[in-house]
């Protein structure tokens, strides 16, 4: 189409003080400032995307960097020309001959690739005057198929198993998607149980949410036990027997103390532990998975597993029972195409990571689309939803009866509001100013 | 010590052309330009510590930015609080509460990590009066295993087994030392086979390097099987059936096609195939390892596996059967420790990669203290050596009848001629002034 040529990428260093309250402290970030780089492409003909990866505060500058150095691969081309060969671009990406020595696929670049990207999805999904999960679910299979790089993963996964797997979920699609516009998708609430809160305001926080109809709770666990056995058992008394409770330890164990140390937990039955240990450690996660698996505990995680390649293994290991996929992590819709298809492959459930800054608003779409066209199964799924920081969307979350609504807006709901970036940009924005004149931080 | 407090960190973005001629070119690194982060620490006393990280061309100024931002951690500290509890240091650099979100442990922190962890290593050296890896040999074992981060490890590999395995290597020591300082430590070649290199090049290379005393000779594979077929056949001709050559495919292919390829590599009798594919995955090349065992082809790779965890699962599948440890793309000498004694524990050999810029300055150090301190075996162990840009460092490798004679000047190794760093600094250097000038690159 003409005019889809970007000839500008921008980015940002947006971050909220949110260590001042010890919003989202756990075990190993104990003061995390969330924060995101903020992308917006421009084209020709004055159209924009918008995109962003998350950051919990020191180093999104890093990431920043990051992005402008890839930004000279994106500029100059049109939208057409990257949807045209998106698996192509992808690949010009994360396989740049000089770049990809400081990855590979990984870390910084991988989040910067993922901030980009996640702003082309949305410049497209604008472009087709559609909400990106209805983009995904409306897309023909072997063009689906076509934006994903299987480099690294056909021995898991072929690209004609991925598209067997989207031809036969078409059967009951369409009742899907109605059921969704309906009810929502069901979520999970992580805000009543940071490490860093009170129990007083534990117990206030998780009645409240019972009140409004949430169902499914996670506890951060794994600084101290007798914390978290106390924490524990205040929540199942609060929420009872019957309700759903996850826990979370955010990679603070070795492979041996994950085992002693939630086998202690047993008793308030957790559905999963999330993170036991290091996000690398495929063959730490499937000992963990063995040893829990007797007491009908499972293994999540996913938010920092940095690539399909490493999803690929943990699926193929049985290293986890629940996939938690991450929108900023990895290489946006792209790879996570790809990490949806070979769960479905390997039939284990997908249940994403969200929270952060924009965390939910963007993975809401990935999760739909997991329902509708590829999984068609809610049985063992939630979605995570964290209220905290919607309020600088343009089009935030809409959460109703604990489910996630389906977005209505064109694009991938990345868009924040200009006023909250420019108050929240480190370190020039007026919120960081007054903070330090207070010397707070 | 008096002074010896750090009170600047500084680090400059350093690149020489090496793609306007091919050097270093492999299948997936098409046209590198040999780079370095380059940090030097000041002391109060006005003593100075370098170290270095490697990149190839475009990013490094995204690693540039991220020593920056660890800097913060180091100002301010004394080498002996440093030193005194290494391990402390290394996690406080490693698990920062908001930066190990951007990692954890891998991609561009991990490199900006090693980077000032090794001229912090360097400086330690210095003030010692000694070589690195002759401060390696003299250390206490228990001060050396304090300086190593056991955490997500200890499945593999406790305290106490570390400990055990040096103090038991302690037999021999004194003769192991006098042999590497009279012999030198056995090397192999990658300077002849790039794969940007024509036929005559090729041949003209590999004879004069046989003149030399080489008997160790890697191939770079991966783009083309016919010309990998002609091109080893040529080598093999060239070098004879006794001396060992080697294929390097630099994560070129998927597990199932690294196989089909490699076999039809195996007339030509490679020791071992380097990075088949991606260097993230454990159980494909635990598979490509079980496939081409009976062939008598191992598999080595290393130079991109981004901490111990990953090193840690490689040696539990059996995945590979040469540790390629890289003094530059883990956290320094502290996380090498850890990679060396495992490797001793799962008696698998080490062959460090090397080449680039300085990673045979540095790599030598930890090589000679393995063989030194920890394997005392030199059975299908070797040291990667590259022919290029040595003229730059202040103490380059010394390279006789095909061994890397042990360094003499204390230190790392790693500082770099001032001349040198100042002529080819990224973009503004003279060199790089010259190359914008006639619009080479």
């Amino acid at each position: 189409m003409p005019g889809d040529k970007i000839i500008n990428v921008s980015v940002r260093d947006v971050r909220f003080p949110t260590s001042l309250e010890q919003h989202g402290s756990d075990a190993m970030h104990t003061d995390p400032d969330y924060s995101v780089a903020y992308v917006v492409l421009e084209t020709e003909a004055a159209l924009k995307g918008y995109g962003l990866t998350f950051t919990v505060g020191r180093g999104t500058e890093i990431v920043v960097c990051a992005v402008k150095a890839l930004s000279t691969l994106v500029v100059g081309k049109t939208l057409e020309e990257i949807t045209g060969d998106f698996r192509g671009f992808y690949r010009l990406l994360s396989s740049d001959g000089q770049m990809r020595w400081i990855g590979p696929e990984k870390g910084v670049i991988q989040l910067a690739t993922a901030a980009i990207l996640n702003a082309v999805w949305d410049l497209w999904a604008r472009v087709e005057g559609k909400p990106l999960w209805k983009l995904l679910v409306d897309m023909d299979p072997a063009k689906l198929i076509s934006c994903i790089d299987f480099r690294y993963i056909t021995d898991a996964l072929t690209e004609q198993e991925a598209l067997d797997i989207l031809v036969k979920a078409k059967a009951g699609q369409k009742t899907r998607e109605e059921q969704m516009l309906r009810e929502g998708y069901p979520a999970y609430t992580t805000s009543c149980a940071w490490l860093g809160y009170t129990d007083q305001q534990l117990t206030q926080l998780c009645s409240d949410a019972l009140a409004q109809g949430w169902t499914k709770f996670k506890v951060k666990v794994g600084a101290d036990l007798q914390d978290d056995i106390r924490r524990c058992s205040l929540i199942r008394k609060l929420i009872g027997p019957d309700k759903t409770l996850m826990i979370d330890a955010n990679q603070r164990w070795d492979v041996n103390e994950a085992v002693t140390w939630v086998t202690k937990l047993a008793e308030f039955h957790p559905l999963w532990i999330e993170e036991p240990t290091s996000p690398d450690d495929i063959l730490g996660h499937a000992s963990i998975s063995k040893a829990l698996a007797p007491f009908g505990i499972g293994v999540a995680t996913g938010e920092q597993c940095h690539n399909r390649v490493m999803f690929k293994q943990f699926l193929q290991a049985s290293a986890l029972q629940f996939v938690q996929i991450d929108s900023c992590r990895v290489g946006s819709v792209n790879e996570n195409l790809a990490i949806i298809l070979m769960a479905a492959k390997f039939n284990v459930p997908v249940c994403p990571h969200a929270g952060g800054v924009g965390l939910c608003e963007l993975v809401q779409h990935l999760i739909l689309f997991d329902y509708i066209s590829v999984s068609a199964s809610l049985s063992n799924r939630m979605c995570e939803f964290v209220d905290h920081l919607h309020e600088h969307f343009k089009s935030p979350t809409n959460i109703r009866n604990a489910h996630y609504i389906p977005p209505v807006d064109p694009g991938f709901s990345c868009e924040m509001l200009e006023e909250s970036v420019k108050k929240h940009q480190y370190p020039e924005g007026e919120v960081w100013r007054a903070i330090e004149k207070q010397g707070k931080l």
